[in-house]
């Protein structure tokens, strides 16, 4: 039997897993850790760096090349799919190669493993390969926690509701109508830049919870442009950025 | 100086703690636990047992009486802000009796210190007594995370929206139109019972991440009553619930 635990890891600062997180990697016979391709290479050191200063000793960490996308589908929800599949056959090769006998396989998620991540819908998969497949999920501190927390501010307004979404359902649907918070995540394209006028106020951050965590806030017009150059400086430096940001309607 | 550290502890679990609010508690001169009363005094006694469990020295721990909301007042935000005034004054008065010098104060708090949660907000009125005062906030688990993680489900449906709300809006406003993932929290009145038809689907979770956690789902109107039925009986046995849950269209 294959045990897979995906673990939430927070934001690449061992002092953001919890205490079963840190059980869950401490046990498993196998980590996996997945190399993005020259440009995000650092978030893969970043994993085997948080292993090796909480773990003792470190599990076998095995790293693997990411397929990527395939530009050429121009289906969205396809491309995804096609290349989770992908994804699955390597993590099958993996484990197999790795585990012939069985045991237990981590993989260390940013954020949390349920909020725009892959890995349950990828596991999914997995089972085609693996029959006697067993799949824990333990939860970790997402971008959104982190943000709010180094800004200091509450995610709702008093008694109201958020929204989570993505910079591709800005971009396509504008704001929604009839909320005051929205949360963006997984913007490379800064779709802010979509919101006209002078009634959104933005909390933004990059690098959360690290050494390097960058913050801006302030109403939106007049801080786009600055959160837009200081993006774009910070990016080229580290050669990746993850970013997220909070909108609220004032 | 007083620092106050809210710090975010996940649903009861001393596993649900981050290494980094771990640290923030072990440090503190003084923690402030409420005691909600003695339906609740559970929950009081939950956080001291997280301290002797993962802390040594146990910092010195003082329980005070939580205000009760007071229900002559009919507007809800008025009766909320009144009930936090309150409770920014009883902080005070315990913070000046026993740190007159100053130092590190940590308050406990369910869930994440930004997500339904009123102490930033008390936090804030707290500036009106001690003006030399610095807050800082330690994200942690919530339990719509414990709740995906137990279900071993997605938040969001690929790369859709999400809304997190409360009861009272599910009441008030019915299903959120043009989304198709919603979480309620605070719902002390099975408010999913506003939803008609063979279309929801709900993952319904109580007492997440801990040993006696409860899980039900299915589809709607095919569960509403088991989970009615169940969640009365358990609270009925425990003295309180804190349950949460999922719903998506189908």
């Amino acid at each position: 039997m294959i045990e897979l635990f995906l673990v939430g890891i927070g934001m690449g600062n061992p002092d953001h897993l919890t205490g079963r997180a840190k059980t869950a990697l401490q046990n498993a016979d196998l980590i996996m850790v997945p190399d993005k391709g020259s440009e995000k290479s650092d978030l893969g050191e970043l994993r085997k760096e948080i292993c090796e200063k909480l773990l003792y000793p470190t599990p076998k960490i095995i790293s693997f090349d990411l397929p990527i996308r395939d530009p050429a589908e121009p289906e969205y929800i396809k491309r995804v799919q096609d290349w989770h599949n992908k994804i699955a056959t390597l993590w099958s090769r993996t484990i197999n190669d790795n585990l012939p006998k069985g045991g237990k396989v981590a993989l260390m998620i940013w954020g949390d493993p349920s909020l725009y991540d892959s890995s349950l819908r990828i596991a999914e998969k997995l089972k085609i390969y693996i029959t006697n497949l067993e799949i824990s999920v333990i939860p970790g501190i997402t971008a959104i926690q982190l943000l709010t927390a180094a800004h200091k501010i509450p995610l709702n307004d008093l008694g109201e509701s958020i929204i989570l979404s993505t910079g591709r359902q800005l971009r396509a649907k504008g704001w929604p109508l009839g909320y005051d918070t929205l949360v963006v995540m997984l913007d490379g394209q800064t779709s802010f830049d979509q919101l006209k006028g002078n009634n959104y106020k933005i909390w933004w951050g990059a690098f959360l919870g690290m050494p390097n965590e960058i913050l801006i806030s302030g109403r939106l017009d007049q801080t786009s442009k600055e959160i837009k150059k200081i993006r774009k400086v910070a990016r080229k430096k580290h050669g990746w950025i993850m970013d997220t940001y909070l909108l609220r309607k004032i």
